[in-house]
């Protein structure tokens, strides 16, 4: 779950943005026919079949436009829902729900859209002992929602950003002078407590990497029988990753190299929304 | 092109978000291997076909962290590109083109997978005078960068949010007690520089709706044939709007209606990216 | 009423940094005295006659100090006060009271000065048809508050800033090369939700406006007479605006001209405040 | 002068906020007509007599839009200025000279305002070596430019804010249980550099506080016999000054009272603004 | 106490900083161990002796994670405690103790720290009628909570920041063109609430400093003869100060000068902190 | 060095927020006397011998105060200075010199005094091959100086925060029911870049955490032969790491038990600081 420390952290400030955007000073049309309070209540139904994800964001901005808005959830994040199916209620000032609606869709069907995409993939990669990953090709503003998306459909995450791990790809290999140097530079430099990456294209600088102490060593665009032959010289003193365009249409063809982690950027790039409504408002008394 | 006083105003303060978000305290690979500061290039390459959008915004996250880059663009938004069209060439400190570099393009392939996709609905609308619009169901935090990517791609902008134009909807109808009195209220509160729409779901409220002095009516959820017949009724005295999932699948089917606009969610809440590359980072002196 | 939707999205942060401008440590005299918590309560009475508005800004700034703190209202904005009413009372920690004091009184004066001369003016415009419009010459970080007051007071808004609606003056008829041309380019370029207001200066100026499809023609510096034949040429076809220095004292001239709107930068920079003290405040047990 | 280390650590800010305050996404209107940059030079021309003041803000406005904008001031804060007058031109984007101008000129023309009041009110006192002092009754988020207006208009500042200055009013001695309790108290909480104000309304209440060490002694509503006698009484042993609402049409009365400090909330809660103008845009090449 | 408005107002805003820097996007081991959140709670220990300081600033971290945690204090602010003695509880949710664990000691202490040394410095000025003062020499963004440190260790607050009153040293005097031309033109400038010191460093500069009124003397790096005869010239016409690199080993040396203050950098730069954990966290139901 | 990435992203923030702390509306002394930019160049001069750290950080504050300013840097960050030693000339404004001098100071002595005490423990453990680390034990919003600070004086880093590593302790060992549990969920949470730390104190926990995967095992209030035992038994199969109140004093104990690092907070919360001056400010031409 997403749960209140994010919220405070980190979530909210960036909810309260998204909701500044969407209102410069006003609801124009909401205060216009609606001068005072009324309460109501409207349900949340999914459109289409998917993994349900965000719940607690959603909730959040009603929350956040007031705190005595009320969510009753009947699913929970990474659950697996159908067209039609009631998640959700919300009751409060009738005028919150309006103004709060698009907002808090927006991040609904988003994440869901994620988290949906992901599980599919994640599928495709039964049986294979093959765990899917995502990157940092997020959108700008989103990562700590879109991250935790990727793991609510039963994806595993990447690094978070620049700061928490050291990924050396060519350039950097380039400016140290070589795949070990580079390892040796990273290891000095980095807290003890960042994993070493290592981007490597070939036997050799697979050999180098295992001999200088990477811990992951990343296979980048190698044909499935190069990265077979990798895995098998690196033998389990490096977790593998392999990269590359990774999409449901070809995932197929790294199933069988064994390579631990796959990475897709597509997860939280082209991954379509899932389409949810808000229905059947009506006042209550 | 999105210019600089709007860099200045509102997108500066979010591109800097997002480079924090990816980056927590440095860019630790980058630092490990180059403690110092060495000049580079780099080139921005098409890898797939479409519209350009965002080159400003590309430009702008290695200007924010080193305003002595400098980037060379070769063409401009709103341009056709082809995959592996050279659009820019970057110059500056490599930690820096290496630390900018995936948010740079988290906007960049966004932004110009929206116009693409945009720029392929208006082509299926050609011909038959109805403009392509988008609506609020952009991605928390990035709207002002994705209406701008629509009207790149060829639509047109719905209003920006819910504070600069009125958007009287079934609930808004109901708590003021029809379509009449609804659109009356909003005359009364909202500055005369709004526009008034109201949506519709028959030729009752249409009626209405002419005759209280809406400016736009919006159709929703009518049959082409429902449609056609409203906008021959309405002749003119308001502009008229057709909603419900367009997508490019299902888009040829209102283009006989008559209508003024069309608007489709889709354009910035499932537009894939387009697929660009930063390539051949090498130093000068 | 200022509605909470609209503290939370965008009041409360500028109350917040009104505070901290009274407050860079602490209340050092009131810390002095009242080492500890002890109730009480105030009242808020008006000191002249005149409207009162801003009553839940006035509020909203003891309840950010403290959420605890009470306040009952016994107007409400937009009513008429007279000097010596008693208008609400304020009861929570007295370091409260008197730390929020002099901000809370800041805003409920200004807005209410506000209040005032806009209803001033409005009066003198009565049986005329015409409606009073603010400007954007509103004071920095004051123009939610302020377009508010001019409501409350009776006026109509102009647009609220620079991105909601179009208003070409000479400087963009030139560059663009015609009061036609302008226009056209503005449909083009604006969502089609803006509208387009045009300033002239001449017959000649109306024509192609109004040929032109302008939606708002804004008569400018144009004697009485000229008004009049140009308000009697547009016929409808265009709202018209009249604007100048229009005050209390000059807008006897303006009242025969049948213009739908007359504007004035005064009612938000010019109006003096509206004298409210806080008076008898007393422990309570 | 507003040096700019006032700009950069505390006014930057608040300028920005008011831009953003103006534009939401963009200026629609300059966009729709200027696609490119084009270089332009406008002046600004006074339309009133008074006291300018806020250049540097106002030019500040111009430079946080492009730093580029340059401007030639011909006048400095604090000048006599005659309606007509030639102030300063600005010369850069015409956009950006577009886009701030309302802007800019909220600024300057309110501090104006305020400079010329005050310097009316300073005129009144002279000869009677009285000095004017402004209040913390200031617009919210203007005090830094309101305050030094006041300055420039000739008047002294009273306490920036409730953190830099002890005052104790009727609550504080209340709370401590008389004026000579409240001096003490005071004396031992707040940093020694602080000055410790004490507001009486009659003689025993003078007596106590000179003889508990008030620095300020401040006579609140006392008629001009009775502050002459506390004057007399004090006898420099402590600053006096005298409140109330003081204002032009009524400074007079207290001219022979002796008070070392007349304190005026009118001059930044109710002085009108100075009319100042930007004409004769035009493009240069 | 650290009342709540200074933390509604100031001190808030710096703790959620802080918070933030300690969690970029979540407690990762919390949350792998912890999905849900269960109650508990844990006792804060003093581990040395010492004056305790920032009880309320670390009851406040936890407050803001999470408004449900209730903290009971069995000490307060300035109180002295042993190594061993319980000084509060914290109950609330695990997630959030354990979260805010390190922030919040790490703010108390600190602060403690500075109390226990400030304590120890005015120990040994027992009898001599001397104030201890803190300085400008704190921790970037600490210095609200480190002076209030100063003062609950039984010092005295020198000025707060460069704005709230006037200390004119050597290079000042030296820009004026003399000690009586500098205390002449900050008399002019600033408020009138503000009190002038100047750094003097012999006779002929203390003179000059009498006679044109400064409030505070500083006498700087002067012998203690030097600063008794000083002391004996100004005759209580003004306050005398004296600095220098003061600290626990050499206090003693300023005893007999008559000075009314010494201020000590030391006491906010190199108060090493005082020793204090949580212990005994276990569930409770 | 500390890059600019790192100021832009992350650090100017703060140091703008420390220039506000001392700066709420002016520095008036200096304005008092200087109304006119004045340039003068300034020394910046060891007081003590120790390791010189954030030499860049100095310069910022009064690069973000005018970017005119030239600082010319004799030393860098990590050399060992003597007293007396000139490190840097700062030229520029002599306000800018003035108002800046005492933040500027405030991060580099600080910075300094880490640096020097992190040193001179490195200096003890020279020889045994351990490593020193530094801990969250840092000031409130100093981290991302403080860190960096410990790395300049030879030590290496411990985790971020609690968002880049994984530290299982016993309050998380209790929760998951027991290390082997812990382990296993943290490595199915957590991102596979995150390191798993766990905590422990008898050969039990540690043979529990060999087992499970654990990458670094804290040892923690063990007595040296237990550690000694733990470390034989680990026998490189995880890296080992030693807490407890490590200080000069008291880490001689450690130094033979094989351990692979050891971590000390006093590093950052009690390290006093370096004592450093700037003299010699005289104006140029």
């Amino acid at each position: 779950m997403f749960e209140d420390i994010r919220f405070k952290v980190n979530a909210d400030e960036l909810i309260m943005m998204a909701l500044k955007e969407d209102i410069t000073s006003e609801d124009i049309s909401t205060n216009a026919v609606m001068p005072d309070s009324k309460i109501g209540t409207v349900d949340l139904i999914a459109k289409e079949d998917g993994i349900i994800c965000g719940l607690n964001v959603y909730e959040r901005v009603f929350y956040l436009l007031d705190e005595k808005t009320e969510t009753k959830l009947f699913v929970k994040d990474g659950d697996r829902v159908k067209a039609g199916d009631l998640m959700a209620t919300v009751t409060g000032d009738i005028r919150v729900l309006l103004s709060g609606e698009r907002t808090a869709l927006n991040y609904l069907q988003r994440m869901s859209g994620i988290a949906t995409y992901t599980s599919k993939l994640v599928k495709l990669l039964e049986g294979t002992g093959i765990r899917l990953l995502d990157t940092r090709k997020t959108t700008p503003n989103m990562r700590i929602f879109e991250k935790y998306a990727v793991k609510m459909g039963g994806g595993n995450n990447h690094r978070y950003n620049l700061s928490d791990a050291v990924m050396l790809k060519d350039n950097h290999i380039g400016a140290a002078g070589g795949v070990k140097e580079a390892i040796k530079l990273a290891k000095d430099y980095a807290s003890f407590v960042c994993k070493i990456e290592v981007e490597v294209e070939n036997m050799d600088m697979v050999k180098d990497a295992v001999e200088a102490g990477a811990d992951i060593i990343m296979l980048d665009n190698m044909s499935p029988e190069a990265m077979k032959e990798a895995v098998s010289y690196i033998d389990g003193r490096a977790l593998t990753e392999c990269s590359g365009n990774v999409t449901a249409e070809n995932i197929e063809k790294i199933k069988d190299t064994g390579v631990n982690f796959v990475s897709s950027g597509a997860l939280t790039h082209s991954a379509p929304i899932l389409d949810i409504s808000m229905k059947n408002l009506h006042p209550i008394d």
